[in-house]
């Protein structure tokens, strides 16, 4: 299968393609997605003439930590990874690491840890085409053949994503009531077979969101587990009384996700649930954001399961050994999401594949995505029955559309983000006067 | 470098070579080491045409264990290693798991990750020669390119090992009193250029073993760290009374190993010296020897270094995940050791040059074994200023010599023993009366 020779592969060739996708007007508590999400597309070109890329967030602070790092990149043996690690976050910058404050692949305190991600992905990739084998068999074997994801609904405003020509509506229009979103669940698990649902809250007046996540319960039952995450925008008390009235809903499988701010709020919404006798788990990417903060919310208890990204935890190897830090505390562990297009897919699909221990469909973001803007050869990365298939093919198992690379690449190029700002964009079209306040409710 | 084709490498061939290897008439707190030590050498041929090597434990139960397993192994892939594990961990006998009453190796409650490992470690080293790569570098890169060890010293007997005309004085000589102690020292640092150094304890009376550790203080001094091991002969108390007069020498980098039994014990002892402002940290390989122990150790501050062992941790990737588990908790780790020939040499040297975190030089017995009995190809691995190096060839980077290995085989059937059991050989060579009392001081 393999054979051996004597010149070592190293990395010549080190391109760097920001992209802008098109996003629909999703809501959260930190505002609003604007028309356009930034994601960064890398390539690494090996001395043997193969190529490992990867994805990761974007924005002109990205291209720049890229920048800085190509003297580093070009060169390096693809499979020093551990020396690359101890290089990036040797100079970490100090600062709070939560993203209670700071939406993801925005704080600089990860710089270093994204950075390396995105780059050992790549590397990783190119072992895998190197070496004739799936990126999740050259990392361990797989704990699985396809990855489980989760329905991942969103208040939203009409009117799609993209601006001017590029501007189209989505398919599932504007979902601002628990009658839309049972609507907008309903589809999407038409068109990819999801399992579990998460709904994205913080954004309405919880009445509301109570009333959609009951919805969503009398609608599909216990059958489909069911999350909502308001991103910390609730008071402890506010929390505990949510998570009291959808003590139901959220068994199950279900989880709460950051309903209040900090590992010690979460700790206390977590203490009061159970002296209630309510067992519903806190699950998190908000308070638990690297390996640091895992003895912490294990030791108060503050979060049951720890919602990873490989983009800004370290890469496949550090999920790997999230997953092992996890099952060894009696910890859940899954997946978060940003907007990302089909090579993210497979980094999180091969990131599940490679971790035994994954207790929980992950987020995705692709479902709002489309076909035209993906970078993908061959178009979207399917998910059917609520899956990604590991495929039979080299590293990742995805190539590059050099065409939709390039339109990705134009249009990053004119439009004007440069950095995800969802506090602007909230008081560019909802409320000029608009701010997130923490908490809100 | 490395080029990929379409089928798959899977293994052809399983083989499986007890060896006995001559050890010195060594005492430890389990009685007295038999003339000779039992291991294991493990080839897996592939339909490649190469071999990976591994070495483990020894005696009748683990051939029988790696019998049953044959029709696992062959026929598998050797990258897929999640399911492997994954299937010799699920029958996992229950049972204790300390190493309080029972040698390393001959616990069935840790059966199923010494066979893994093993399997595991042969899969390493295939896929490294395959790839062409050292089996650190396969994992994720080196963070190291030599390995430390630390000087290992034994109370021992005249007499040297082996039986028969196979029988050898060695070169230490009887080792009963502080004196002949540095004396052993000083040769074995000669030989290796140690720069750490452990003494087996609990072997005589406290007061001895004291009296030991101030005379290798005195000739060494602090840039030597110093630790001693009994093995938990001792009980809380005494534990305390040595660690408080042993305060000075133990500093600096040494530490208290398993002083007294049980995680609870162990957390007594440094409650009591961290009450006195004793900060000598407890490291343990008796107390904790599984993922499961590490929460406790840590929630109970019982052990401040877990000592590993890749052989029956479950390999080099889960030595690579306890580095990093030790790591987020802020423990020290490093690696306890068990008689061995060139082969476990070298695996101890891939697992701690391929694990980032690694705080103190690691155990070996290599020193007690000789040229004679060693099975790899060109004779024993260097130790060199205290430190093994990673040899610039593929996988483990070590191959057999056919002859060493067919003499070791042969000595193993032709010899009684099938088993270690320390506590036999002190009957018949010291005490017929003489049975393992925990605590004996």
């Amino acid at each position: 299968m393999i054979r051996y020779g004597s010149s070592p592969m190293l990395i010549s060739e080190f391109r760097v393609h920001p992209i802008a996708v098109a996003d629909a007007p999703l809501r959260s508590s930190y505002g609003l997605h604007a028309p356009y999400a930034l994601r960064t597309i890398l390539e690494l070109r090996s001395t043997d003439g193969l190529t490992g890329i990867s994805e990761t967030y974007g924005g002109d602070q990205q291209l720049a930590t890229f920048e800085a790092l190509r003297p580093r990149v070009i060169g390096m043996d693809p499979f020093q990874l551990t020396a690359l690690w101890r290089d990036l976050t040797a100079v970490e910058t100090p600062g709070e690491r939560s993203q209670t404050h700071m939406v993801p692949g925005e704080n600089p305190a990860d710089r270093g840890t994204r950075a390396f991600a995105a780059i050992e992905i790549a590397c990783l990739d190119l072992i895998g085409r190197a070496i004739g084998l799936p990126l999740c068999d050259v990392v361990g074997g797989r704990a699985r053949d396809a990855a489980p994801f989760s329905a991942y609904l969103f208040y939203k405003h009409a009117g799609g994503g993209g601006t001017g020509d590029d501007a189209r509506e989505d398919e599932y229009g504007e979902c601002l009531t628990p009658e839309a979103m049972v609507r907008q669940a309903r589809q999407m698990i038409a068109n990819y077979g999801f399992r579990e649902i998460k709904l994205k809250g913080g954004v309405l007046h919880p009445e509301q969101e109570i009333a959609t996540i009951q919805a969503l319960h009398a609608e599909f039952g216990p059958g489909y587990p069911l999350r909502i995450d308001p991103n910390s925008a609730w008071t402890v008390e506010t929390s505990v009384r949510i998570g009291r009235v959808l003590q139901k809903e959220l068994a199950d499988g279900g989880y709460l996700e950051d309903p209040a701010a900090g590992i010690d709020g979460m700790a206390e919404v977590r203490r009061r649930l159970l002296a209630e006798g309510n067992q519903t788990p806190l699950a998190s990417n908000v308070a638990v954001t690297c390996f640091a903060h895992v003895p912490e919310v294990w030791r108060k208890d503050a979060v049951q399961i720890v919602l990873s990204d490989p983009h800004y935890w370290g890469g496949i190897r550090k999920q790997q050994q999230l997953s092992s830090l996890c099952e060894v505390l009696g910890l859940g562990v899954s997946m978060h999401s940003n907007n990302h297009v089909g090579v993210s897919m497979m980094i999180m699909a091969h990131a599940a594949a490679a971790s035994p221990h994954l207790t929980h469909a992950c987020d995705t973001h692709y479902p709002w995505q489309t076909e035209r803007d993906e970078v993908v050869a061959g178009g979207r990365v399917p998910i059917t029955n609520g899956e990604v298939r590991i495929p039979d093919k080299p590293g990742l198992g995805v190539d590059l559309d050099r065409d939709q690379l390039a339109r990705g690449v134009e249009r990053y190029h004119r439009l004007p983000y440069r950095k995800r700002d969802d506090e602007a964009e909230m008081r560019k079209h909802v409320d000029p006067n608009w701010k997130r306040v923490l908490p809100r409710w």
